[in-house]
């Protein structure tokens, strides 16, 4: 049964900040940088090993791994399922960001092949979870023009597969493990008018998977967090540009008052 | 006959806005980021949909295709003739960007192979529209060197070779289609510190490019509302790296009457 | 034996300005957009040509080159090779970053070649001069863990095997060629919460290297330019998101004043 208190969500941040984990990063050449700014805000360590030959090694020692399919050119294929199959052996945890999966025939059996190899977490919005688990269409790409709770059916599928959490982003966050389904909301629609923005909550969810057992509580940290600093971000913005800006510069700066201030258990 | 009122332009930049187009990017790893910034500022949805296998099917569902040539490595080769193909084909709109065409040698061979599928728009300097048309070699890279009224011959021999408009950006953009020669003054000296700014640009003309049929006045509202842009962010800017975060910022914000107040047909 | 009088370093930064030099880039998908930004705030003028093909003739023509191995995908690999021979043979300057090279091993091996091909400067932290050199594993990763005189040996090391100049940044940089070492203070914390901040230094030094032969004094000017500018920077900035907007507004603004009130030669 997750441990889903505040306390514990605090707890797990801290650890991010304290411990510095190093997350290995397969991820697509869009959302590269920022993914990789995001986790450096957090305090963590991100690496983007990505290729043939050194992406399983590393995911061994590495202390988390993400793995999104955004732009799974040939190499990068390779590397994705070899670094997914050492971190499932090394029972290291890793994260599943399933971009635009449904119709795109490449990335869906790419994905659908990850999702055997037992991730930690699985994060996608509704139209990209219902793409993973087969129930419709993934819509007509990476917009979420579907509710978190359309996809939950979609999301118990994906935990009898092997996933031990999935997290369904939406205007109310969704996370469902076999115990149960928690909600938060959060965050802010100028993360819709950021490249990438979805694909660098994922890497802060394996970040948080990498300093607890977890899974269920690591996608509520890494969510919390995200949304209160994208909350507060919007606040300083002038539009998406500052606004992107601002959200590095909170996820660094967010302190423990301020998350509190922002979270709606709805 | 092109209508390049500015009443016109501005119901592009208002539909861009409103419908929100579908916009496919295979682009250069430099410029992938901004430019999908750039098109979620203006309110569009950029997709980076770039591997074999999947950019053809997507090219035939999306509103419109951009294909830059900027780092055309293998794979990415293949995916854009593929995709220019499929959008030939289905007759969607799509935009060439033929980045340091000219004296590199893969890129001239890929960009000229492009210009013969029928390409809505062609976007570039001087240079490489010269080097596009084979009239001269393309310069030393990317660089406008040249005004781009040089490239006005080139220009027309891509127009001969089956582009319905050629786009040539430089201190006054000049836009060129069968019926005759546009212009427009506008941006700022700043947009040439910020890397992937015209490949972005490129990006918002296929945008533009989604919402009518008129691939002229679409090059021009997307070139006006770019440029009215930058000196707007010139104005608030410190330097080459906050100007491009007001860009963004700006892009999503500016009203009519802004736009209105910038517009110089020379 | 370098000329390293403050007076000969602030004409290498007015050189870079002025002269504008071409400066290709073969660099990893997550730092290429600071680095071409970087080199644009600098006055250079950057240009992402690593693809089979492209690379080696580029080479021959620009101003200066530098290979960095972050993300070596198979054809980048050859392009590196291929471009680093080329500029050799063409007597160019060019620079080698070797990321994380240690214990990643297809990396490792391809900045080993490279190593051989006589790079004018080897820039990276000392765990990564380590690697290069086999004198111990390049740690976790990306991390400067050690001090960079720790890896005074390992760049004598490489020095033997070619290299001209080896620059290891760290919290004191250290600068060593075949008649001595110099060390510069400076830089700031923020930098490490930045990706692809140290990439970026390294096309920075490779510009530098465009406009004098002395590599030395190149790589201690890039490293002031740089360094001088994030303590500014920082003073600027809310956080690592701001610090990397001033960075670049203030390496384009940076003047001999505010560069000299900066200087510490401990």
């Amino acid at each position: 049964m997750a441990d889903t208190r505040p306390r514990t969500l605090l707890g797990i941040i801290e650890a991010v900040r304290e411990r510095g984990p190093l997350v290995q990063c397969i991820t697509n050449h869009v959302a590269s940088s920022l993914t990789a700014n995001v986790l450096l805000a957090a305090g963590a360590a991100p690496a983007m090993v990505d290729i043939r030959g050194e992406a399983a090694p590393f995911a061994e020692m590495a202390d988390a791994l993400v793995v999104n399919v955004g732009t799974p050119h040939g190499e990068q294929q390779d590397a994705a399922v070899q670094a997914a199959q050492a971190a499932s052996v090394a029972r290291r945890p890793w994260v599943l960001d399933p971009v635009a999966v449904g119709t795109l025939p490449v990335r869906t059996a790419l994905a659908r092949r990850l999702a055997e190899l037992r991730p930690s977490v699985i994060r996608g919005n509704a139209s990209e979870v219902l793409g993973l688990a087969g129930v419709s269409p993934g819509g007509r790409g990476v917009d979420a023009t579907d509710s978190a709770d359309t996809a939950l059916d979609a999301a118990r599928i994906l935990l009898g597969g092997g996933a031990r959490t999935v997290a369904i982003s939406g205007a109310v966050d969704v996370i469902v493990d076999q115990d149960g389904v928690s909600r938060l909301t959060g965050g802010h629609p100028l993360l819709t008018r950021v490249t990438g923005a979805g694909c660098a909550l994922g890497a802060l969810v394996a970040a948080c998977c990498a300093v607890t057992p977890d899974t269920t509580a690591a996608a509520l940290a890494a969510s919390w967090w995200f949304g209160a600093s994208a909350e507060i971000a919007a606040g300083r913005a002038a539009g998406p540009g500052s606004f992107a800006v601002a959200l590095l510069d909170t996820i660094a700066s967010i302190d423990q008052l301020e998350l509190t201030a922002r979270l709606r258990l709805p």
